[in-house]
């Protein structure tokens, strides 16, 4: 038995988000590139780069490990390239896009053989959360004024759009197209490709997906390009939970349960963004809160409803824990780090990487 | 020349805060120990361990960097610890301290040889945020129960308070300590120890460092218990700067400046209290808002006063920054991890740890 905490990736589960990508890309021609800044685990890669058509990064090193790990296409992207990492960049990916002008005029003799985009800011977004908000006030996140875009025209054959985030209504994500195309229309018809980022969550279960594939076919169409998505938490929502296990219980007022793992540790946009771990089934009469063994007084998983009352040693798991937590997981208070397992598709569970004192010795100096 | 980014400790300004501890040692008797959930690269306990009297710990992790790397005492504590790592923390300990009553009696007889201790929650803080608050609402952090606690007192030789949080009032330290004596004196005179926790900025420029030594040795001596400091980011605090390069420049409504790290990966704090990095000195005419490389729309270290306009190029020094920095340090957006240099007494600045594309890609799988 698999000692926690772990991550538990389910294949099946994770199969059935990219079954409907790989529907997306069928009806509306649309290429899917995984982004690996929410999700870079690599040992399920295998599965997922037959339903995807790459990968997209954020930095060098995600976009070597895209590069090397899974086939198809390989988007580089950062916010900054740095000199002495860009002929590296080059070596590794099929398309650069610059996040500035400034960058791209830095590296562009450097990347004259290269596929070259530009990111662009329309100055809309989704986003709830300002700090995760591309289109905030005084954003550094793409060029936005599209005279200055029109002076590197010629030398780029693609942009990219990234101002979903979370973003589940088909409305918004239309409605914001649209304003897309009338700011920006008359660049998009000069150029062959555009992503349109990661942010969309087409995967989920009530997205009407159908709608979703007819309006980027149309989009595409439209001004002749090729459509690229970023899917993030769209590729891996609800393929992996976090097995922990109950180390004590106290009555503070509350009843409370402390697991062997930690918000700020393992699940880090808990605390970032203070928002509650999902549990399932929740709907039991006793109620506990579940929290952290760090020494941090909010490490907490949030409240939930068991069947019954939690034991030290009891067993709990974490849903929906795939995105943003193996890519952000620290070691904060040296608690363990959780093992990565991957549920097979024949149903075997396989632990694909175990952490030790020697990793956290290791990860100081 | 060190490639940035890198955090640079600097043995002389760490030096300055160690002698203050030892002058606290040596005027009240109390023993101060390291907080390793706030610093633990121990590339620097050959300096540190002289002037402490050892360390602290949140984990069996860190138990066993103290009792492997520093000298001198080391205290176990842990929010909770599972039945699987008991015997390690007590190999690789002097003292335990448990959090709960729970989980003092799960491992009763575990630790029957041991010097054992208990958390005392005082339900009084210091701290200005709810999620750093270990006196919040239904906190976890130790009994706050006297008749609770007097049912172990025959079992146990101390307890451990730890309320404060980053205070730097020295009327405030002593207002809380009175009121500890007022609830719990009659039980601290029935032990032989007592730990203050950390928190404390004894070892700020202004702070009362007399008055703090006086007020210590009248607890020590009223009780007649030997008293402990848990500090962190005092034995730390103006030590290390973080080193990074501007990578970018734009001008969208503020003047911007992208350098070659992020908040998220390196200084997390500051996104997760949303607080501003600090530079020195800043009180130039250019102003500039110094943004990380990750894809985070926030990833913003604060804004800052040059004296010059910033090129690409310069290189830029984050003042400040040991505390929970290192310690938290994790690989989002596969932003190249600082590495860690110190400057020795001599001023030769050595490089102890760099991180790789293989460290990378290993800490997933």
């Amino acid at each position: 038995m698999i000692k926690t905490p772990y991550y538990l990736i389910d294949k099946a589960a994770l199969l059935k988000n990219l079954e409907k990508i790989a529907y997306v890309r069928q009806q509306s021609g649309a290429k899917s590139l995984l982004a690996l800044k929410c999700f870079a685990t690599w040992s399920v890669f295998d599965l997922m780069q037959d339903y995807m058509d790459g990968t997209t990064s954020s930095s060098l090193y995600e976009v070597k490990l895209g590069k090397t790990k899974f086939k198809g296409e390989t988007h580089a992207y950062s916010v900054a390239y740095s000199d002495d990492e860009i002929t590296e960049v080059l070596d590794h990916s099929d398309k650069i896009i610059f996040n500035s002008i400034g960058q791209f005029n830095r590296f562009k003799e450097a990347s004259k053989n290269k596929t070259r985009g530009l990111r662009v800011n329309p100055q809309v977004s989704t986003s709830e959360f300002l700090i995760a908000d591309p289109a905030r006030p005084f954003s550094r996140l793409g060029e936005w004024d599209p005279e200055k875009i029109e002076t590197v025209i010629n030398d780029i054959s693609g942009f990219m759009f990234h101002n979903n985030c979370e973003n589940n209504s088909f409305e918004r994500f239309d409605e914001m197209l649209n304003l897309i195309e009338e700011r920006f229309g008359h660049l998009i018809q000069q150029v062959k490709w555009v992503s349109l980022g990661g942010g969309i969550h087409f995967t989920g279960d009530d997205y009407p997906i159908d709608k979703f594939c007819q309006r980027l076919k149309a989009f595409s169409e439209k001004y002749d390009i090729q459509v690229y998505l970023e899917p993030g938490e769209a590729s891996i929502t609800k393929s992996t939970t976090l097995e922990v296990t109950v180390l004590d219980t106290l009555f503070n007022g509350k009843n409370l349960a402390v697991v062997d793992s930690s918000i700020e540790a393992h699940m880090l946009d808990l605390l970032i963004y203070r928002e509650n771990a999902k549990m399932a089934p929740c709907d039991g009469e006793h109620e506990y809160m579940i929290c952290g063994k760090s020494c941090l007084a909010g490490d907490i998983f949030g409240e939930f409803k068991f069947d019954k009352t939690l034991q030290v040693g009891d067993r709990l798991s974490f849903q929906d824990a795939a995105g943003y937590t193996m890519v952000k997981k620290n070691w904060f208070n040296g608690v363990k780090m959780p093992s990565i397992a991957i549920r097979q598709l024949d149903g075997s569970i396989e632990l694909v990487r175990e952490f030790g004192y020697n990793d956290f010795e290791q990860n100081l100096s």
